[in-house]
């Protein structure tokens, strides 16, 4: 029986950095950092357009983007034992209760202007 | 016979806009440009720490702050239909090839320079 | 008589846009984005670091890249006819006020908890 | 005989910070990030909005905010000694070079494709 492929890839991960015996060098700051400087890589692909579409030509740079920031947010994750899916579960019951469907269709205002 | 939980995150994600009819607010620059913000949250946690740790106290915030990172990277896979797990997995394949663990332990110098 | 040193460069930088019709390209949103990004670059510089100073060998692009961080600061204080200087006075009145050398120095607490 | 209002501001800062012994905390890898901090707060008026132009209501924002990365450049260039009006200049020198008024009239190509 296989765990399911979330629990593979974060496992993965751990162990490529366990046995390259790199935890020496990924303290939590500058994983905080190497996310924030992935974040602006993605956002780089919209510099300068004026329809708030991604910049010609570079969708196909956006998987790639993506995934770096999806690695540095796994490697946090794993630093503080955080489990993403549940915690991100948790955050979608919060947000099915702030935003019912009768009342957010359609709108963008803050739950709080509801 | 049930998805797996990373699936059906992305799923209830994607329904849980498509029923409030929020596509329209949700155009990639925004996208990109939330994800950039709670990024810079996430690096937060860490200004004037000394010693690389986390500020005293905000551990707890960091489940948070990942999970709020986590959507907005979900959101913009969503919106180019990119599959995260499968994206990461093949950086991981030539992150393994690029480091090998002979050359790479406990070194941190890039590829590159191996 | 010749204006001050800060207003020539602002003016230049304001002639330098019009002469070639640029105003067309910088709309506020883009600016912003531009200043996130060369902010990213000035961060990059300490990426991985463990005693908070600048990586080895970067101390010369840290002119390079702040100049284009106050670049531009300089361009949106433009586009919304900011004075960047009286601005910043401003706030160093209040600082000075809210941090009192005798209860601040050597503190690094917040002033709400002086 | 006045010095002018930039090397006024700078001296200002500096002198600000060292009466409350203040450069203990200040070492260069917090203030670039707090430098990043405070240009996502920029960036974060513009959050959701569809026309490249500021959020409703939040130009009187943009003063205290542009106030606020202006500090943190003059932070970072006092504690590298550079003089950020020269640096600047000397960019700009760059740029009248790299972009010729008769090629970059009306076009936003990057130099290299003038």
């Amino acid at each position: 029986m296989s765990a399911d492929k979330f629990t593979e890839l974060t496992e993965r991960i751990k162990n490529f950095c366990e046995e390259r015996d790199w935890s020496q060098f990924h303290d939590p700051k500058n994983l905080a950092l190497s996310l924030q400087l992935e974040a602006s890589e993605v956002l780089e692909l919209f510099q300068w357009t004026k329809n708030n579409e991604i910049r010609s030509g570079k969708e196909v740079d956006m998987e790639d983007e993506l995934a770096d920031v999806f690695y540095w947010v796994i490697m946090l994750a794993n630093k503080y034992n955080i489990d993403l899916i549940k915690a991100l579960n948790q955050k979608m019951d919060k947000n099915e209760e702030k935003y019912p469907i009768e009342k957010a269709k359609g709108v963008s205002s803050k739950y709080t202007e509801l």
